[in-house]
């Protein structure tokens, strides 16, 4: 078997070494997608659709409802860790492994081996997730085919140590402006100290009391936080701009309008001068009340957790489709130059998954 | 005549015209300070010393009283403003032609054409005003040769447009440091903010009243403030570092350590991690009480102002000279690429200080 022809018959964590060893750094996906999406092609039961390094395949039986099994393939720069090294206590080391390859090896096991699912399926592996938002595979699919996402729930494979994390936090990243005016430094009653108006927005960061929200059993904790400020001319210059970026991470009760509004209404009596959205991310709704959600629960077993970080099951929040994460990857060792997973959890996670489907 | 050879027989604005054409930007005034040594030796009242690229000469006529007249020789880079250009309204155009060739070309012409003066005079001409302190010329005279610049009264013809301005204020600029600890901005419980640590040292600044000191009749205005802040990793994640600089300019009824101690004071109850001193130059007291500056005023005539801005007269207070800032150049042109002076004003100081020193 030629080294980029994927071998769907070997169990998962195999499955994940083989992946580890086809590189696929964010931008250089193509030849990993061809490999997945020529192993897919050879299933029968299993429609299979491209778009860009986006692959998608799908089981069409008419069945109750759809599930999504989602994961990219793309991976944070390589560090001398490629290609894999599976250790004695059966852990697997390389870049990808926990994030998240070993999830993609379970998506592409249940493919090859639930040919008649008790729910449609439908299988996405995407590319570009770790770069930039607007590089994102499955933001691309969902903008130009949003009906190849139509699903009853999503789970997205994004390392969550084999434990279900529902939905995800919103992130809200404001740049606030404050002005002044220049003069030099020793004639100072001439200026305006743009820094020095800036003090309110400190004191209201410093005093500001985060929520703790429950949704479906699960406790968001919020965060509003300042994570630069920029303010100088020279040393002998009163200074006419300075800025705080605040980043605002919050539940999902929050629709991005009401974030919004929330993060305006902090800063109302500061004197800024130019409130600046530099980017932000919806939360996604956890879901675990949807029957789809249910029944994954009980399948898979654990306490549901809910996700502080963003990730893309709010581009399923978003196209109406609840979605958690589940998936076998470790979080704390993605993109990092010893990362690895535990084999045990990968073959665990393909193990509930099965059952999931053919209970 | 050969260009560079100066023709100290022609009045102070035509020989400012002269000194404006031999260029002698910062680090390279090695010409002019040998044009200015050479025409100095062709003076036989005087006794003439150099060191590096500063150039020293002195009448040794055993007067009651000595005194000191200093400029720098250096400019800041021309910009296409060389050779210099009069214009009908008897304005000077060019590069040093305020800061400070006109105060130049007066120190030459009173050394000229005083042979007898009623005090013993010393002329100071120094290199690298314009660049870092340390490559200060009068600095390197200070520290190698003090009895060189020993003295009653010292007068900087330092751009003031023919005012009087006492002695300076000081400059102190303190790096104040904030810490926290990293996290992940989504978990952002898990770290410590530095930059809202950083909120009570804007509060004091924003709240500070800066005095506002009578000495010797001149009204000093003082100022606290930021001129810089930074802070921040990445926008995800909390930062553990914030740095504000805050420039304090102080009167001269202050010493170096009490500015100090002063601006410790004010932040003392502020979570500051390191207090970094960045720069610091002291206040120079205006000295406008001493005789030979009593006499000064008289002869020179206006009302003398205080000079907000350091000057080098702090170096003259710091060796104990009392000092004034006394020239013919317009402040607020200097550095400017429309640098220019009144040659009206080059030639009343000139008439002005003959007359201090012959009366």
């Amino acid at each position: 078997m030629a080294k980029d022809m994927l071998d769907l018959g070997q169990d998962a964590a195999r499955l994940t070494a083989q992946l580890v060893d086809i590189p696929s750094v964010s931008g250089d996906e193509k030849t990993l997608a061809d490999a997945v999406e020529l192993a897919l092609r050879e299933l029968d039961h299993l429609e299979v659709l491209r778009f860009g390094n986006n692959v998608l395949a799908r089981t069409n039986l008419g069945r109750a409802e759809r599930v999504v099994l989602a994961g990219h393939i793309d991976t944070v720069p390589i560090a001398d860790n490629v290609p894999s090294r599976l250790d004695e206590d059966g852990v697997l080391w390389g870049c990808g492994t926990s994030d998240m390859k070993s999830g993609v090896a379970v998506q592409l096991r249940v493919a090859a081996t639930v040919p008649e699912p008790n729910r449609d399926l439908t299988f996405v592996f995407y590319d570009n997730e770790e770069v930039a938002a607007h590089l994102n595979g499955l933001g691309h699919v969902a903008q130009a085919h949003p009906d190849w996402l139509a699903a009853d729930f999503a789970v997205l494979l994004e390392p969550s140590s084999g434990q279900v994390e529902g939905g995800c936090q919103g992130t809200l990243r404001v740049r606030l402006h404050t002005a002044g005016q220049r003069a030099h430094s020793a004639r100072s009653w001439m200026g305006e100290n743009a820094i020095h108006a800036a003090a309110p927005v400190l004191d209201r960061l410093a005093a500001y009391q985060p929520r703790r929200v429950d949704i479906d059993g699960l406790e968001y904790r919020e965060g509003l936080n300042a994570v630069r400020v920029e303010g100088g001319v020279a040393g002998n210059v009163i200074p006419d701009a300075c800025v705080v970026t605040v980043n605002y991470r919050y539940a999902p009760d929050l629709s991005e309008e009401q974030a919004l509004a929330h993060v305006r209404d902090v800063f109302a009596d500061c004197p800024i001068t130019e409130f600046e959205v530099d980017d932000h991310s919806g939360a996604a709704l956890p879901g675990l009340s949807h029957p789809a959600a249910v029944a994954f629960m009980a399948a898979v077993g654990g306490t549901a957790q809910p996700k502080f970080g963003w990730t893309d099951v709010a581009r399923f929040s978003a196209l109406g489709v609840p979605a958690v994460n589940y998936g076998p990857g470790e979080p704390s060792l993605a993109h990092r130059v010893d990362e690895r997973v535990d084999t045990a959890v990968i073959l665990r996670c393909e193990e509930r998954l099965r059952g999931w489907l053919t209970a």
